[in-house]
Formats: structure tokens, sequence, C-alpha cells
């Protein structure tokens, strides 16, 4: 069960109204990096979770996660609080409403005319948050492989957003949030490591002949080799032929002789005669068709 | 420039038409783990890159996905090859049609209905592919995380239908498909620390005071600590309290004086009365108020 | 700030595994009408909200639609259980498994295939929640109305799923969770008449001739009026003439003269000569063209 | 059946082009609030009805809805029309027109270089309209609720959009629009209370021990109460301790025998380690790893 | 303006309900190649259309598709007629109406669970209805070839649905349905060759060396050549090489100093150093670290 | 199987970094009518298809397509080169960067905040790439109709962004990929007319008493005829009624009894009283409610 306390994780101290700033912050709040795709990645995996150690950590985690989602979304409606009261109010002319919409540069109207200023679960687009943004499968050797990756690519939105703001007190509370991701990798790659073999993840083994094969599929001069495809490890294979089975490389399946017959005849029915040549469309369209 | 060679990467051969198993492979083909979702995710950050090892290495595996999409939707095709001639020149009786479409227990009478039976960009729950699904940010050290755990993902998804196929060509020619994640993964864990250091990601540092921290947000019996929140590594907070910065936790905005002015004016337009105990919708609706 | 308990709002007991089961409840977990849709509809509308009576009320019912979110999700992880662990593990012959994966009639395999029978969010159809179901728009005497509408909504759906259930620990736990939607909308249902006047919403008011008229719009045998378009309250117009306003009904605009002659540009090029009767696309492919 | 009457329900005259005006009212064209999500909403309600007279009600109004879409296009296409012709025909030079499309300050760009300038079914972000903003459930006590908060939300976008314009004709326009959006919810208000009672909805009544009872879940300074948490209607439980039902909050399933061995044999060979204190990817890619 | 008829343009019998084929139906209501998005794919055009004749022709045929989704909507409605009122009374037990949820063998429980057995904008697998549907771009050579192709999808759909129906009244229905498909695109077709030239499309001729230019990318055995690559028409490249401009196929930009600067800073930060070889997470994960 | 080279299709040289052109570019990379959407629909199509010489064909034009969207994504990843790096390495003041993000009056922010320069699956207003934008459904003379239209739409989206741009290289390279996607179409229409007959599609025959009937839906002054609907071909319904079959226009289901009545006690349960004025929520909130 969650409790909610009225103060913020962290102090919030907004210098002025930026709603340009704000729509840039909504890439956090309701972005694909952002602290609800954080929230939810961990909450439904712990919910899942059979081991106590992850189960706790990962609600630990997301809980934090939704104390984030509460300081972005309230250091968006500091920056957006004086539009929105300029727009419900209607004090000023039209046209400066007008203005003050479209100044940021960049898509806060949408902030302003759909969501009255508020917070909303978008991103910097205005393209609404979807549950595709969490990528848990259920294996833990996987998902907290995705974990790391989400924090390592949080750490660096909040990077950006540090990089163009220069209202101190924002800066501020981005860094502690930005910190905090580097804190939850750390815990997450502890945690996986714990799980000892985790590679390859799940059940199977990889098979053999293929496992330790790099196919060089990109050609032409330019070529760099590294240990991701060179050394003992790696069979380099420089000019790869279909099919790598030794097959002849086709699809094949059998089919009853019902729907072998069914398949031929709409393949009749269907087919292109390469020994015609037609008029067409284009041709009427382009008066060559003169016949 | 891509070219294409008109042989499959593996030999593909099915045993039986089953537009139920095709469902599920779709997974891979559409889905969020699939194949496309791959090779999108690696060709886009090959263009994007200036490290011409990776940016080889990306281009070489991109490729390679591309490679193992057509021959997931062969595979596809293959078993919807005799369904789909069934329905489409229509000589079984309408019922036994109807009985056809909706024969797998799972969602493969979309494929039939308006796909025709052909490989589609949609998940086996017929959600269409989305380019959210590639959570690429343009930092390497982030994008290679996400790499291997993107290739984490699709290894467990192959070895789930694995699980649940018993053709035998279909079985080995997804063995292949989840063998050669394995090995992307491996050159994707080797690109990402021949960039040294690679933690943390990006440029800025973590806020000292914060990057060690572990807040016990998740509270109760059944606590579990492990090494992801415990030992010389890290300050374990028993029960954090709002605000950890020290504040008062509350989130202000120096607003210009018109722009207060107007929030105040839309704050009491708008206030609650809670000395008020007003007749309701609710009340109407169910009877009790007094009219 | 978020805190976390580790026991659950209301005690789960699930009497037997059923996968089939877990997949129509992720239309309260992951669904339209679900508790995420409902903890963020109040949890952004709390960090927005100027009044501090109904501040406090939106962050009380976003904290327990959390709470209900995680209740949801842990039936569905226990009705889940069972078959996660026989695919992960694989203990059954692959057409077994694949009979599970597809046994419910219903869409329960892709949280089992691309899940591993975690709670996800997406729906009972497999689509991903989107922002787009919170449709918050920052004046409380709409927002208020929303509200109302939305626990309204998802009575019903409880309502559903208890009459599809015969699972006494689940039905007892649904009907806690549907009773707690019928006390938010009186909640909310009290907070709107809180404030007077509540309509219309917003400042401006309708325009006189139009606020009280009611267009028949729908003819023809079969008419029933009621207290919705009858009486002193009412204009009736039977039947409707364009335009309303006494106007031509056209919609005009003043183009400065080089725009208006780029566009008569335009018209000219792709104008459709209506003397032609032109041989066409169809008339080829129908073999009824004259060549 | 429809059928179409070439005027308009309302004249347009629109002073100038201006196709950053434009992309803002795209909102009420295909945005979430707008008039095709009305006109759709009370459609397919009415298509369910059984109730004549409710089904009469929502066929006039989804047609004058419609009507209303018509309206909204028509001023969007005129804001468009002269930039249109502009780009159609480039009779002015690319730094012009290059101008001309990124000159609204927000997202017109996107109207003119996808959709040539016509009324796109997208938002005024770009966002394409979604059958997600229709949230109809099918009982119409429930609806009726919902169909009130919708006209409630367009109301407000409505007065939002006058408040942004200043041409004469446009305000006019969307004055009306705006008015006729309070008349359809008087008419649903009537309707919704001409069912008696009409709360609860559905069949199912609350459980009597949870119905009016209040938890405090956002604790902390700063508490109001009003009639919606306190009077004699109200049970207010200050400090709610889990389980609400006096169990022990935690949730279980009965597993079958084999499955329980499944579960286990996943859950051990997933375990981590709390004793463990391993290397990890972060320590190796921030040199802390000794190797 | 629109204005409505209570009868249906198409009189409708529904032999028996049938959850299981409205499902399949819903594909022509709320489908990517259904009835609301014929209709809004020609009245959004129609609305910006210049040409007097194509804009009658236009509304003319988006008003009979919005007719026709009513037909649509009304045989879905009389197939869920009796499951919506079993299931909102629950005179059945819970497993019988659990049973009828699931029984149709595909979507059809979503419908009755969110939508409560009316029609919904949604697809036969339960993905929302989006505006990415419709494609029109405002030049008519071009839209008027997207109709003519999206009225010859909608009959396929229409025909495969005709196939697994042995109803005789929604034979008929969809018989009529279907056939107004040809009529309307035989329209467009007219319509498109009345505008002369009208290939190319646009104003833009093509470059004169690439417009008849064939690139065989596809290589290996198999290769059948026809018209659409051989003739004195096309020039055929056997073997394509880059870059087919006789350039060197790179990409490069004139970039300023200082940002030529910050690029090189980027690379040399994260650079990948190809001479090491470093332990990796894979490493630390499959034992194969020497730690 | 697929193989790539180094060098692209076509040399690109661009002037100078332009984030905001970058981003209009972007429709032609991840948006509707971009490369990728053409790449996928022809490869799908390819995989399904039975015709050997079609086959080829699909596969042909559709590794150019991938070679084209590696010719766009080359392009924005130069014009967004300068940014990129100034961003990720920050050596600008916060303000510099901020006005960087948001110069290009468009939507360039989200690419670089959210992906780092780099090209992404998005089209110019953020909206990630959907497999919703591939119409294909396995019908060769639908799919074919349908690829001539997407090469018509590319083909004058490739235009505009040509008339918009006054960099050469890139006016080369856009003029290049414009000229293909005509090539393709005379392809496409080639193969369409190569198969005899081709309408109506499928195999189905029209109802021969609707299929030359055209009814006037769109009433009132300004009607144009031509052979849209006009000549010996068309019967012309001046003034469409239903039910245009001669039955009543009504929905009707035969339904079993005891489901008869349970729709009859839902009718009258939720039945609207149209005797009754009763009091509303509307009343309630605009203080004309006696109480």
């Amino acid at each position: 069960m969650f409790v909610h306390n009225k103060r913020l994780q962290y102090t919030v101290r907004v210098a002025a109204p930026n709603p340009g700033l704000a729509n840039l912050l909504l890439e956090q709040f309701g972005g694909a990096n952002g602290e609800l795709a954080a929230a939810m990645r961990y909450f439904t995996q712990g919910l899942a979770e059979e081991d106590a150690g992850r189960k706790d950590l990962l609600l630990d985690i997301a809980t934090e996660e939704l104390s984030h989602l509460e300081i972005i979304g309230s250091i968006i409606g500091m920056l957006n609080k004086g539009g929105k009261g300029d727009l419900a109010e209607a004090v000023e002319s039209e046209a400066e409403l007008y203005r003050a919409l479209n100044g940021g540069g960049n898509d806060s109207h949408i902030t302003s005319l759909l969501y009255g200023g508020g917070p909303a679960l978008i991103n910097s687009a205005g393209v609404p948050w979807t549950g595709a943004y969490v990528d848990s499968i259920g294996e833990p050797t996987a998902d907290f492989r995705s974990n790391i990756a989400a924090e390592a690519r949080a750490k660096i939105v909040y990077e950006r957003l540090i990089n163009v703001t220069d209202d101190p007190g924002i800066k501020e509370a981005l860094g502690f949030l930005m910190t905090r991701e580097l804190a939850h990798q750390k815990s997450f790659e502890k945690a996986l490591h714990s799980i000892q073999p985790n590679f390859p993840q799940g059940k199977l083994p990889g098979v053999p002949e293929f496992v330790s094969v790099y196919y060089n599929l990109s050609q032409g001069e330019g070529e760099v080799r590294g240990s991701w495809n060179s050394g003992d490890e790696w069979e380099f294979v420089e000019s790869p032929q279909p099919a790598v089975d030794g097959g002849d490389g086709m699809a094949t399946v059998e089919l009853p002789a019902t729907q072998l017959g069914t398949v031929q005849q709409m393949a009749v029915r269907t087919a292109s005669d390469p020994t015609l040549d037609p008029i067409t469309g284009a041709d009427l369209g382009s008066g060559s068709a003169v016949k």
C-alpha cells in the first residue's frame, strides 16, 4: 500500500515562469525515459518477482521514482503557473495571449491549450505516454539489464536538460534527480550480478556453431575491427553467403493437398503476365497512351 | 547501400501450416523485441555514430537483423500459406472458413482478415509496430547498454517460442536466431567496455552526497538486503523523510506581479467552499436529495 | 513524497491459477478505465491544483488508486504464477505449453509470451496504456465532472468482472475495489458542488440565442421527446436549415492578392474537366477500355 | 442514413490566412475533446441504445457534432488556404517558403508538409486522433456522465481558443460552437436524471463497510477537509493501515503441486545471492573493478 | 450541414446473435480500411478541395460512407445484443458468462468487457482507430490514387467477411456494402483521369537520368522480368554499384569551426579502443571473467 | 539475405548544419509516406507473394527503399551534427544551447533532447512511426494500387521538401529520391496491369443493381457533375431515400427467448422517463435548482 507525504522528496525553487522550459521537462514526466516509465517498469517487475531481495529493491526504487515524478511535475507546474492564470482569466489581449502561447519556440502551446498548464503525461513533442515504453519481460537476468540501460538513458536526458537550463533552483533539482539515476543503476548492477550465472539469460544455451561467429555484412572501405569481432573468441566471416546452414536458403512448407490446390488456384488467378506490355494508369495520366 | 540475395540466411523447412503458431511468431516480426526493432535500433545508431569501429559493428548487425526479419517473415508466410488460399478462393463452406479463422485460440484471425495471411508489422496481439520501441538516444555508453538489454530480451522471447513449438524445422531456425542474439550481445558488451570510462554515462558526474545513498521506501516485514544496498559503498536510509535536501519540500515560483494577480483571480473564482454541504448529482441520482 | 508498505491495502486470496481470467483483469490494470488511469488522472490534477482542499483530496485518492493498482496487479500475478513457471522451465511438452498459452480463449498468450506472466500495462486486448486515457484539462469544474464520469465507468467494469468470476477471494477483492470507486465518486461530487457556481464551466457565458435551442437533426418516425428537448427551457427546431445564423452558410477568407493568385494557379493546374469521359485504370483492368 | 447540405450550419468569415491559428484549432477537429470525438461518442452510443428517447437524442446531437466538425474544418481550410497555394506552386523563394512553414511558432509545419494545408485528424501537436478518446462503455448511467464531462471539457477548449483569437468572424463562429456544447450538456443532464435511480451506476450495490469511508493517504501539514470527507456521511480514517479488511495484506494463490514445483525451480535458478558482493559492469566501466 | 434519417440506407436482418462474428465485423467499423476511415478520408479532402466537381463528389461519398458506418455498426449491435443483456443483468452463472465472453475464439471479450457490447472504434484485434489510417495529403492527383486504392482494399475485406459468414441477411448487407466500394472506385477513377495530365503528380518533373532506370537489387537465381523492368522504356542495371551519381557515396557536411571542435571532442571522449580486449558484463555473468 | 555496402546509393553534400530542416526531413525517414514505410510495405508484400516476377520486383524496390532510408537518415545526421556536439559537450552557455534547441521554429528540440541528434523513427511532429502506415492486405490487385498511391504521395512530400530547401546538395539528393518514386510508380503500374483482369479486385463480383448507381447525398446549390456520376454508365439518384433496398431500413435480430428477457430487463432498468422534468447537476451548479 502507498502512503503520500505532502512534502516533496526534494525542495523546488523556480526563479521565474518559463513555459518553453516546462515543455522540455515533460520529457522526464511523460516521456520515454521519464519518471513514470521508470516507476512503472520497477513496480510491475516488483509485483511479479519471486526473489525477496529483488522484490524489495524494485519496490523501493519504484516508490522513489513516483516521488521523482512528483518533483518533475511540480517544477512543470511552477513554470506554467503564470501563463495558466493569464489564459484562464483572459486579462491580456488576444494577441498577447496568442504570443505567449506560441512564444516558447517549441510545443508549449499544447500544454496550455489542452491541459491548462498542468503537467501532462506527454513527452516534449506532445506524444502521449505509452505502455510500450516499459520493456519488462519477466526474466530477471534480462529485466535487470533493461533496468541498467533505462537508468543510463535517463541520466543522459537529465544531463541534456541541465545543459539548457540556467535557473539555479531547477539545475539543482535536476542534478539531484540525475544523481539518483546513477545510484539506482549501481543497485541494479549489483542485483544482476548477485544472480550467478546470469549469461546467457534464461535456460537454453546457444547453438555452439553460431554463438561466436561474426558476419561481416556491411562491406567496403573503412572496416575497423576490435574485440567485438576479432581475437580467439570470434570466427570472422568476411563475406557471408546464404544459407549459412549449408542449405539452399529457401522457405518451404508441406501443404495438405486441398490447400495446395487453393494456393495454386489463387496464384493462377492473380498471375502477372511478363509477356504483356500493358497500357497503365500512368500512361493515361501522362498523355503517353495515345492508342 | 543495401543489396539483397534471394536466398535466406538460414534455410526454413516448415512441416505443416499452423496459423496459431504464425500469430505467436509475429512477436519477433513486428513486436517490441522483434527483428525490425533490432534492425532499426542498430541502423539508426549506426548512421549517427562518429566512431568508425562502432559504426561498422552497428551496420553489420543491423544488416543481419534485416536478414533475420526475412527469416521470421518467411516462416510466418509458410505457416499461413494454406489458410490464405482457402480464404481467398473460398472453396470451403463459410462455417469451415470461420472456424479456421478463429481456430488458433489466439489472435490469428486478424492476420487472415486484415493482412491476407502475409507477415504484418504487428505483435502477437495485433498491435502495430511503433517507433517507440527504439530507445536509442545518441550517447554510445547509454545506447550500447540498451543494445545489450535488447538482445537479452530477444533471446528470452525466442526461448519461449522454442518451448511452445514442436515443428523441428521451426525449432532449428528459431535456435539459430536465438543464438545470434547471444553473439550480438557479446559484441555489444565488448564494444561498450572498449570505451573507458563508460560509467557514468555522459559528461556530468553525480552529486556526491546523493550518489551512494539508498532510500528504504518500501517498508514493513520481509526486508532482504544485499550488495545492492549494503556494504561500505552505501549509505542506507531506513526511514527517509522529506525533503532529503533539508529544505521544506515545497515547490515555489517567483511570479511577476500581474501574473500573480491572475493566478489569485482564478483561485478565487474556482475555490471550493469547505463549509458547504451541497446537494450533488449523486444525491439526485440515488433519491437521497430532498427536493 | 511517496512511501510504500509491503502489505496490500486489501488481502488477496486466489483459489487457483487462471491465465484467461488474468487477461480480463488487465482491463483494470493497464486499461482505459483502470487503476493506473485513475491514479494518474488525480495525481496530475493534484499537482496543478491551487485550492488546498481539492489538492489534498486529489492526492489522497491518487495514492489510494496506486494501492489499488497494486492489488489488481497482485491478483494478475497470482493467476499467472503457475503458467509462468511452466513456460520458463519448460518441463511440459511443447504441445502442452502451446495449449496452455492459447487455452484461455482470449488474449492471454500475449501476457505469457511477451511479459512472462507479470502484470503488464496493457488492456485485455493487449493494447498498451496510453496517456490519451487521461482527459484532465486544468479547469476544476470540468475536471471534477470528468472524475465523476471516470469513477462511474470504473464501477461498471468492476461489476462486469465480478459477474464473470466465481473465485470467492477474487470476487471479494473486486467488490472492495468497486465500492471504493463509489466512495470516490461521492467525494468528487461534493467537491464539484462546493464550487459555486460550477455551470457553465470556465468564465465565458454562452451566446443567449443558441444556449437553449434544440436542433432535431435525426429525423423520421420514432421521435420521443422528454425534458432534454421539451418544456419551457427549450426552443425545439423541428427541421433545422443552414445556416442557423441567417447567413449563407459559406466559408470564406480574405486572401492577399499574391496568395489569391497562387491558389487560382493551383486550381487551374488540378482542375477536373467535367466534359471529359476518360478511359481509366478500372477500364484497363476490367477489359472495358477500347484500345 | 445521413444526408449532407452544402451549406454550413454556421457561416464562416475569416479575415486573413493564419496557419499558426489553424494549427491551434486542430485541437477541436482531430483533438481529444474535438468534434470528431464528440460525434463518434454519441453516434456509437446511439447505435447501441435501447431507449427510444435517448437513442433519438444521441443521434440528433451526433449529427450536429458532424456539422460542427465541418465548421471547424472549414475555418482551418480558410486559414491555411494561402499558404497551401504558395507551397504547391512554389512561386516564392525556398527561404520564404521555409519561413512561412515554420513561422507560426507552433506545429503548423506538419499540416503544410504532410497534409498540404487541409484539415487533418490530428491535434495541435500533430498526434493522430485515436479511438481511445471515446470512453463509452454501454451503460447509460455511466455514459451520460461521460457525455456531460466531455461537453464540459469541450466548452473550456473553445473558451481558450476564443481567448487567443482576435479575428471577429472566427470568434463569432467559435462562440456559437462553444454555446452548443452548453446546450448539449444540459440535454445530457436532463436525460441522465430522467433515469431513476441513476446512482450507483449498474446493478451491484457497494459493499456497505467501505462505501462511506475516506482514507487520508496524503499526509502532513496543510490538510483541508470539506463535505467530500467530513460530516455524518463519512468515516474518516486518519492514518490507514494495511490491510483494511483486517487480513495480513498478502497475495496468495493455491498452486497445483506440479506448478508449485516449476515456480520453485525458476526461483532457485534466478535467485539473487545477498551474501555476494559481485564486480559489476558499472565497476568495469568506472575503473573501480580490480582486474 | 448533416441531417440524419432514422432509417438505415440498407435494411439489416440478423438471424441470431454471434459475438465472434461481431468482432470480425469491427474491421469495417473501426479498422484500417473500414467505413470511418473512408468517411473521414473523403470528408477531409472535400473540405480542402478547390474544384467544385470533386468537392461535391467527395462530400457525396463521405456522406454515404457515414451511412455505411451506421449499417455496419447496427449489424454489430444486433450480433452482440443478447450477450450484452446477459452480462449487464447477470442472470446466468459466472461460469456461463465467462464462457460466453470468451467463446468466440477471437477478441470478442474486449467488446463485452470494455464497451458493453456496443460498436466500438477498434479493429478486430481491439486496436483503437487512428487518424494515421487517413493518408490524404492535399494534392488531388495523389489523393485520388489513394482513394482508388482504399476502395480496392475495402472491397477485399468485405469479400473476406462474406466468405466467413453464412447468415443470409448479413451476407446480403455486406454484399451491398462491398458493391458500393466498387461504384466509388469507378467514380474516383473517372475524377482522377478528368485531370489531365495527372502523372507525374504535382509540378516538379523527375530528373531525366533516373526516371526510367531499374536497379536490380535483389539478386540470385529466380529472376523474372516483365514490362515493369524491361523493354525500351527501361534501363536495367544488373548489378548496381554505389554511388549511382558517380560520387564517392559519402555523406558530408561543412561544419563551422567551433562546432567541428565540439564534435571532435565528443568523438574523442566516446571513442572505442579497438586494441583493448576488455572484461565485460557478459564475462562476469557467465563465469568466464578472471577475477 | 541482405548485404550492406558502406557507400550510399547517392552522394550527400550538406552545406551547413540546420536542425530545423533536419526536422522537416524526418517526414521521409520516420513519417507516414517515408522510406521506412515504403521499404516495409514492399518487403512484407514480397515475402508473401506467390508470383515470381512480382516477388522479385517487390524485393528489388524494398531493398532500394532501405538504401533511400539510409540517404535520408544520413542527411538528417549531417544537418544535426553540429548541434549534437554542442549539446553533448556543453561548451556553450545554457542560454545559447536553449536557443539552439528551440531555434528551428519547429519540433527540432525533440530530436536533440530525446535522440541526441541522430535520425529517429518519428515524423516531423515527433510522432513515432507505426505499422499502421503499411496498408498491405495480401491481394495483389489491391496492394499494387496501394503501392501506386503510396509512391504518388511520397513524390509530393519530396516535392514540398525541395520547395523549402535552398541547400544545393540536399536539393539534388532529394531530387534523386523524388525521381526514383516516379520510376517505382511506373513499375507498379506495369505490374498491376500485367494481371488481367485486375478489376474488380478479388473474386466476388459486385451486386448488379448497385454497382453503377450514384447517390447524390450532398445536396444544395453548386452541384457539378462529370464522368464520375453522369453518362450512360451511371444511374444518378437525385434524392436518395432510405432504405435503398426497398425494405424498412430497420436493423433487427432474432433473439432466443432468454436473451430477449434480459435485454428487456436491462431496458426497463435503465429507461429514461420522458414525463419527468428532473433537477440536474447543471441546475445545482448554476443556482437554478430550487432546493
